[in-house]
């Protein structure tokens, strides 16, 4: 603690953790690079996945290596149009699997159970991730179930870590390998996932008409790795939406980018919830969509791909790559250009917006 | 839940889950075969680690394995005398991983954070992660974090889960291999873990007499497999105790097991812990424990060989395999027989006797 609240001035807002420590944006950056990476070191890799190979297995070096992602599920409500927090469950960790580059393969599932839940949602939510895992291509070889008591957790939480396989050959992909003109690829409409869920919790008249989008997107990537082969990475906008994700890859690859808001497709029922609510569609979460950074010459390639896929219809490029106008600095790499030709800054989420969205 | 409650009797004797159902004991088999397996299928492995081939890596089948574990961990109270949440979190699953024979490689960690937790706890349990896996000789290489609101949680759940590799060649280790006349070597004393939880909860005068036994047992299980290369399995005696755990292999192999009462180590200060408390140390927690079932003629290397582990200075072999006076049936594969000659059966945990052990 002295060493945090000394040394890091981000981690020192608080003594206790908040809600936003788990938001995907700033605070929890802060809380990785001061809390976890400081102490496990740099074994941890803070891609959506990390890569591994598969030592002492005889395979030599250019040989095949392992992808590994594991991810938390605490969504709430538990059930909504389009899904449930078992679907997401699968669809989040396959999703994070398949941005190295990697088919996801296989699935640990682990519950924690508050007593009191009912057995009936427990089998629907299971029986909801058999299929998914099924419309993935994934097995589920293993897994965990905790109780603890009544009033000590909300119901259900779940994890998944999944395992996949780089073929030999293949390099992981990572953001490091973004260069300037790039073009930045979406698959399809922001923000559907997080404002399915808040209208959800707020209620409102139209919340049937907003669906979640959770989506197992493994096999769309594989198609664009064919289709665009020197693709340079993918990152699924979960916490922290669009903003997020694309502040996070121009910081790794300390470069700039440049949306273009008219571009980005946003459903009018999202647009409405968006603007009632008040929230930036940039920075609401999504969990079947995906952004891929693509050299110029092959984007429609991966735009064409994308729509292939029954994922993918509404893929467009929404931006371009930059060189760094602010060599070293860590604020205002992502920039919007509006239909009028103003650009603003597109901002990464800063305290807590959306609690619990997955 | 229809088909749950009209044709699983066990199931239907409540339709919510109950403390019990995590407990390692018979309501938790159940949950497992009536709601995870029916849904999941038979890709589930229903061992403490699952093995599958490195499907896709070019490797021919003789080739290496993957093994795969996961666990969630909810013990209360965070830190006692000995270890601490990360500790156990970092210890449980690369011990079940390398149950099946594999050397663990690698782990993911997942919290899920309570509002308002104190940072410095959570520096603390992920500085003693740190530490454990440096002494396991495992890495930390992906995680995750999600908070939730203050009283939807209680503190922090940790997620590990493990890989490792299982040498080309070695098949997985399986209770189905255990044979009649196989001798059962217990590593060291019972009941150390689960006395030393209760023992905090209900403030015993002695409570810091007692100390968890959490250990990463990785490298010991690797000198029994070298010192006794025909072991038939390793099995750790976590939740549900000893009890629980030769239930299960002797039903996996459809075999009977006596073990000898005054043979199997207890310390004095837990033995007293246990008769204050009611509970049976056979039905009692280990974290640090592992049972090797080895054919008779290497039960002596095996055991030498736990002995020259720190964590195994107090093995000894505790027990035989026989033939099952009893196919097909479920129950009453176990017995102890006391110093008087006189033989009972070593039950499994029916209820829940301690909640959040682990």
């Amino acid at each position: 603690m002295k060493h945090l609240t000394s040394s890091h001035p981000h981690a020192a807002t608080g003594n206790t953790i908040q809600l936003a420590h788990g938001s995907g944006g700033s605070m929890m950056q802060s809380l990785i690079r001061d809390v976890f990476v400081d102490a496990f070191g740099d074994s941890v890799q803070l891609e959506d996945a990390a890569s591994l190979p598969i030592a002492g297995s005889g395979a030599n070096p250019q040989d095949s290596l392992l992808s590994m992602s594991a991810d938390s599920y605490v969504v709430q409500p538990l059930f909504f149009p389009g899904g449930d927090i078992g679907r997401i469950a699968v669809c989040g960790t396959v999703n994070d699997v398949a941005t190295s580059g990697a088919s996801p393969h296989a699935l640990s599932v682990s519950f924690i159970l508050e007593e009191g839940f009912p057995l009936g949602d427990l089998q629907r939510i299971v029986q909801s991730m058999a299929e998914t895992a099924h419309e993935a291509g994934v097995s589920i070889v293993t897994g965990d179930t905790k109780v603890v008591g009544s009033g000590q957790a909300d119901g259900v939480f779940i994890n998944t870590t999944g395992i996949g396989i780089l073929p030999a050959g293949r390099t992981p992909l990572t953001a490091q390998s973004i260069r300037p003109k790039d073009a930045i690829v979406l698959s399809g409409s922001l923000g559907d996932h997080g404002m399915c869920i808040m209208s959800q919790r707020e209620e409102l008249s139209f919340a049937a008409d907003l669906h979640t989008d959770a989506a197992p997107l493994n096999h769309m990537m594989q198609d664009v790795l064919a289709a665009a082969p020197d693709t340079r990475c993918f990152r699924d906008p979960t916490r922290g939406g669009l903003a997020s994700a694309l502040n996070e890859l121009a910081d790794a690859a300390q470069v700039d980018m440049t949306v273009t808001e008219q571009s980005v497709p946003v459903k009018p029922v999202v647009q409405g919830a968006c603007e009632m609510l008040g929230y930036d569609v940039f920075q609401v979460a999504n969990e079947g969509k995906i952004i891929a950074i693509v050299p110029a010459e092959q984007a429609d390639a991966a735009c064409t791909a994308m729509q292939a896929s029954p994922y993918g219809t509404d893929a467009v490029i929404i931006g371009t790559v930059e060189a760094t106008q602010n060599k070293g600095s860590r604020t205002a790499r992502v920039h919007v250009v509006n239909a009028f030709g103003a650009k603003r800054v597109m901002d990464t989420l800063v305290g807590e917006q959306l609690p619990r969205i997955c």
